[in-house]
């Protein structure tokens, strides 16, 4: 089983590990878009070309069964169009899996917290995907642009990070939902410090690397066990840094790392 | 006098701003890269082939005179290729006009201070380009990855800000340098919380974008005063964010926005 993976950059690399946790044998595809990262700030337009050519890529190079968006603002503004490009290849996206997993779980009338980059809050799609299927869950979003830069600055458990997660958290914090996703692959990192923050009830916090993980896991019908899997990453800019902070993310090697600037 | 001015987003807007002060008649045609900001956290070889792109666009559809560099990580890793670019069309940039104030001014073994962006500081443009001009001053550099992200969410006078700024500014805080250069067009926004920071001798803080216009202006012989310039703005990302921050930074209108993706 050949499993492409595509993210802005770096962040998408915990999808990566909690897939090659779970399905161990499958080989895996990363596509990081360090020429262009971040996508959060940007417009759907842009993100929807860069998507395109990515999607395209992995699919004509390396003749990928399954790919997986692990970006979330691809999940929220890109999919009709990574869809029509990748024809019959099944798609996954960290949103749907999120999705997917609240709507099939979640006791009625829950309260949902959402963070994510602003380009994933403002496209909306969290509430308008979650109210068709569960119209009696309670929604509310919170956009947090620092986040993503303060994880690549490595200050998680910092006093900045806190402030700006207490910042951020704020409407939450007087009032804990009953779940937090974690709407942004980089979110992940901040959960200790996020947990910490809520000093009653803790939230349930939804994190899209495992849902993705496990609905891959739960579509393997046959699994070849001898098989170990590789791990082969490409990049839009120089690999020089991704290798570095591959470490922080992934704490795995990959086998293959190479270029493709588009 | 037709100005080209370039940045990878936003920031080099308080560039064009404080040319539009210096010379109000010069019609001034600015691109923001906002399709691929930040150029600050990649590859010099990325910065590069952004550059010469940006540069060859500005000299063929927009026929300027001169053209300004307004981002620092271009103006430390780019000047060589994009001067080949532009043939004889005379260029300015950001680093070259805050080291020829500070090497034509600076006391005798001053001490200077430089903040930048990742790319910025690790090309040792500061250092390498003062040392051969000024070898009697003492100059150290530290990295702030995080202020382009703190302006861009708009918390300038902010706790966060402020922290960040401690933890980046501690060894200056200690033994205040003589200059403290402003390695990056966002950081201007900071001034007043710098200088706070500092409780005993201030630095005397060197702003990129009031460095160039000057070094503009004394480079006009002939003005043509009855001539009001106009300012033509040009994005690679769709203008509907950029033109809500341009109040932001920039305090004025522009008469024209358009789109170039490349």
């Amino acid at each position: 089983m050949r499993i492409g993976i595509f993210d802005s950059g770096l962040g998408g690399l915990t999808v990566a590990r909690a897939i090659r946790e779970k399905l161990p044998q499958a080989d895996l595809f990363y596509f990081g878009d360090t020429a262009r990262v971040p996508y959060g700030i940007k417009s759907a337009e842009s993100v929807n070309r860069y998507a395109l050519e990515i999607a395209k890529y992995l699919r004509f190079t390396r003749n990928i069964d399954v790919l997986v968006a692990a970006c979330n603002t691809v999940s929220a503004t890109a999919i009709p169009t990574i869809k029509e490009a990748i024809g019959e290849i099944q798609l996954f996206d960290v949103i749907s899996a999120a999705i997917e997993l609240i709507s099939t779980t979640a006791p009625e009338n829950s309260s949902i917290a959402v963070l994510g980059t602003l380009a994933t809050i403002r496209s909306e799609a969290y509430e308008t995907r979650l109210n068709l299927k569960r119209p009696d869950l309670k929604i509310s979003t919170q956009a947090c642009p620092l986040l993503v830069p303060l994880a690549e600055e490595g200050w998680i458990d910092h006093p900045v990070a806190i402030e700006s997660l207490r910042i951020y958290l704020a409407p939450f914090l007087k009032n804990t939902p009953d779940y937090l996703i974690l709407g942004c692959t980089h979110y992940p990192l901040f959960k200790e410090v996020i947990l910490h923050l809520f000093e009653g009830k803790k939230p349930i916090l939804v994190d899209s690397a495992d849902t993705i993980a496990l609905a891959l896991a739960a579509n393997q019908t046959t699994l070849d066990l001898s098989h170990k899997g590789c791990m082969d990453v490409t990049v839009s800019d120089i690999p020089q840094r991704f290798e570095i902070l591959m470490e922080r993310f992934l704490g795995i090697h990959a086998d293959f790392i190479s270029r493709h600037a588009f």
